[in-house]
C-alpha cells in the first residue's frame, strides 16, 4: 500500500463529466489499496476568466485582492470533486490552502511555500478519507490568502508529497507524458518512459510545457518521484526521478523549442570591466529573467552585448537599456522578437563530446543559421530565426535518432 | 461622522459596471466623512449557477462541500469591489467570513452566528480603510467553512452592524424600499418612509421579499436601524427602526401576499385531547415550518385539522400525515397548493378593533371566499384561492387607503 499524491490540472476537471471521470480514477486507486491525497487546479479556463473580469472592473488591481479573487477557482473544483467522490462512496474532504497548512511568504501572486503543516490532511488519511486540496494557494505568515503563481498547482502537489513523505506524485494533464520533442511538430516523437530530474529541469527551462520548472526543482530537492500522465487515457506516462548511475544514459533525450523569447542587443559598448554588470543589475532590479547572454569579441575597443528575455519583458528591457546608454557610453539598442531557441537535452551529453558538433552540422545542413549559443553540462541551446524552428526541431530529432 | 454598514445584494454587483457604480457610492460615503464597512453577496446568479453545477456533478452533495463551493462566490465579488475602490483611491481590504471573525455553529448550509470577532475589521477602519466583507459565510467552531442559508448576506450585514455598534445598516437592493404592497400588482403602491421592526417582521413573514425575516429579527434584537434602498437610483428608501410611542401609527401599513404555501387537511380526527400534539410534533421532527393552523368545530365527535406549510414541504407533510392516520384514528389527508395568503400589517391595529371587520367586508365585496384566518396583534392573514390573490391585494390596498 502506497501513499500517492494525484494532481489534476484545469483541463482534467474542466466540466462535470471530467470531474466524474477523475473521481472514478481516484476511487479505483483507493480500491487498489492506496492512500490518496488529491490536488486540483481551477476548472478549465476559470483563472483566465477571473483575470479578464478583474481587468474589466479596474485598471488598479492590488495583488492581495487578485489572490483573493483567483483562489476562488480551486474551491469550486475541489468541492465538486468531493461531491462526485461521495457519490462513489469515497469519503473525501476538501481543504483550502490555508486549511491544508500551506504556509507561504507574503509575496502576493508569486508566494513561496515556507512550511507545510498538513495535520488535517493526516487526520483525514488516518480516518480512511481522501483529502482534496486546492492547488496554487496558501496562507501567508500575515494570515492573508496567497497564490503561488504559474505552475502553482504542480508545486502544491510536489510540496505536499514531500511533506507527507508520499511514495510518488502523479501529475495528471492533457498529454500522456514527456516526449522526445513536440509531437505536433514531429509526429514520430517518442514518449519517454523515464527522465532524470536534471534532464526534466533542462526540458522545462528550454520550452517543454508539461511541468513547471519550479515544481521539478522542488521534486529534485526533496527526492519526490514524479509520474506525468494523461487524465484522458489514464495510461502510464513518464517517470521523472533521480539519475541512476548504473543505467546507461541516452546521449540526447529530447529536443525542445521556445518561441516566446526575444533578443535585445546593446551595440557599441566600450570594452571596459564592469559595464555588463551595470546592465544586468539594472535588468535584475526590474525582475527580468535574462536567459542567454552573448558578448562578441571586442574589435576597435567596443563590443555588442546580446541577451534574451521573455517576450513579455521585451518593452521593459528595451527601456532599461535605453536609459543606461549614457552611463554605458554605448551606441544604441536593437531588439528582435522573431527568434526561437531550439535545445538538445540529455544526461549522457556530459560524457559524449561529439554532440555539439553534430548539432551544429545538422542545423547547417538544414540551411539554418545559428545566432547565439548557450550550453550547460546536459543541454545545448541555439537561437535561430523563429520561422526555422520547426525545421530545426525535425532535423535534430532525426539526426539524434530519437524516434 | 457615522459608522455605516452598507450591504450590496447580487443584482447590485451583477457585472463590472455595477461593481464600479457601487465603488463610486462607497467612495462618496467615505468622502462625506463616514466610516464604511461593506458587505457583498455573490455576483448576480452565481450562487444558483454553482448549485446547478453541483447537481450536474453528483446526486450526493455533502453540506460541508456545498458550503465550500457556495462560499467562493462572495470572494469574487468582494475582491473585484476592492479593486474598483482602489482605482478611486479608496484603500479597501476584502475579508472572508473567517477573516472577518464570523464564528458560527456547525450546521452547514444554515449555520447560525455564535459570535463575531471583528478585530481585523476594526484595524482596517482605524487605519482609514474600508473593510469589504463576504456576506453569507462564516467559519464554524470546527474550523470549517459554513454558509448562513437564505438571506444570509443581510444577516451578515446586520450582525456586523451590531458587533461594530454601527449607526445604521444600509441594505442596497434592486427595489427602492418597502412598499405598501407589491407595485407590480398595485401600481399606486406607496414607498414607506418608515416601518417598525415589528411591522417589518410581519411583512417579511407574510410574503414581503425585500428583507429576510432572520435579518429583521436580528436587527430588532440588537437595535440596529436598517435603511432599505436601491443601488440603481441611490434615492432614500425605507427606514426600519424601533417603534416610537410618540408617533401616531398608521392602522394598516402594508398589504402582502404569498402564493408559495400549500394547505394540508387531515379529516375525521376524533375530538380527543393530545391528537393535534401528536401530529404537529411529527411535523416538527421533519423540520417543517407549519404556519396557519385551523381546527374546525367538532361535529359528531370528529374534527378536521387544516394547516399551511411551505410548498416545498408539501410532499413530506402529506407523507407524515398519512403515516399517522392509524395512530390518530383519522379518515384521510387532502392537500391543496392552489392557495394564497393575503395579509394586512400595521402597528396601529393593536388599538383599532375595526380592521378585521373591514378586511372581511372588503374581500366579501370582491367575491373572494376566506378559507382560513390567522391573526397576530399587528397582522391579519386570510387564506384564499391562489387565482384571487391579485384581486384581494388590490381591493385591500384601496379599502385601507394605502396609496
Amino acid at each position: 500500500m502506497a501513499l500517492l499524491v494525484q494532481k489534476f490540472g484545469g483541463t482534467s476537471v474542466a466540466d462535470a463529466d471530467r470531474i466524474r471521470a477523475v473521481a472514478d480514477h481516484v476511487a479505483r486507486t483507493r480500491k487498489a489499496g492506496h492512500d490518496v491525497v488529491v490536488v486540483v487546479s481551477a476548472m478549465g479556463k476559470t483563472t483566465d476568466q477571473l483575470v479578464r473580469l478583474a481587468a474589466d472592473v479596474s485598471s488598479v488591481r492590488p495583488t492581495r485582492e487578485l489572490d483573493m479573487l483567483l483562489s476562488s477557482g480551486e474551491r469550486i473544483s475541489m468541492a465538486l470533486l468531493c461531491m462526485a467522490l461521495a457519490e462513489l462512496g469515497v469519503s473525501a474532504t476538501s481543504f483550502t490552502g490555508s486549511q491544508a497548512g500551506m504556509i507561504t511568504d507574503t509575496a502576493h501572486t508569486k508566494a513561496k511555500i515556507l512550511e507545510i503543516r498538513p495535520d488535517r490532511l493526516r487526520e483525514t488519511l488516518a480516518a480512511g478519507g481522501v483529502p482534496v486540496v486546492a492547488g496554487f494557494q496558501g496562507v501567508s505568515t500575515d494570515r492573508e490568502v496567497t497564490t503561488l503563481g504559474r505552475g502553482g498547482s504542480d508545486t502544491t502537489a510536489v510540496a505536499l508529497a514531500a511533506a507527507l513523505d508520499a511514495d510518488a506524485c502523479e501529475i495528471y494533464t492533457d498529454v500522456s507524458g514527456v516526449f522526445s520533442t513536440d509531437p505536433r511538430i514531429v509526429p514520430e516523437a517518442r514518449k519517454l518512459a523515464r527522465v532524470s530530474f536534471d534532464e526534466m529541469l533542462e526540458i522545462a527551462a528550454s520550452g517543454g510545457r508539461v511541468l513547471a520548472l519550479r515544481s521539478v526543482e522542488f521534486a529534485r530537492n526533496h527526492h519526490v518521484p514524479l509520474h506525468v500522465r494523461s487524465s484522458f487515457t489514464w495510461e502510464p506516462g513518464t517517470w521523472v526521478d533521480q539519475e541512476e548511475e548504473s543505467m546507461e544514459q541516452a546521449v540526447v533525450t529530447a529536443v525542445t523549442h521556445d518561441t516566446s523569447e526575444a533578443k535585445v542587443t546593446v551595440t557599441g559598448v566600450p570594452d571596459r570591466p564592469g559595464l555588463a554588470a551595470v546592465l544586468f543589475r539594472a535588468l535584475a532590479e526590474e525582475h527580468i529573467n535574462v536567459d542567454m547572454i552573448v558578448q562578441n569579441t571586442s574589435l576597435h575597443g567596443t563590443t555588442d552585448i546580446s541577451f534574451t528575455v521573455p517576450g513579455d519583458d521585451l518593452a521593459t528591457s528595451t527601456r532599461v537599456c535605453e536609459a543606461l546608454l549614457g552611463e554605458l557610453e554605448a551606441q544604441g539598442v536593437t531588439s528582435d522578437s522573431d527568434v526561437a531557441r531550439v535545445s538538445l537535452v540529455g544526461a549522457g551529453m556530459k560524457t559524449h563530446p561529439g554532440v555539439t558538433a553534430l548539432c551544429f552540422e545538422t542545423l547547417a545542413g538544414a540551411g539554418i543559421n545559428i545566432e547565439m549559443i548557450s550550453t550547460s553540462s546536459i543541454r545545448i541551446s541555439c537561437m535561430i530565426r523563429a520561422d526555422q524552428a520547426e525545421a530545426a526541431v525535425q532535423a535534430l530529432h532525426a539526426a539524434f535518432e530519437l524516434a
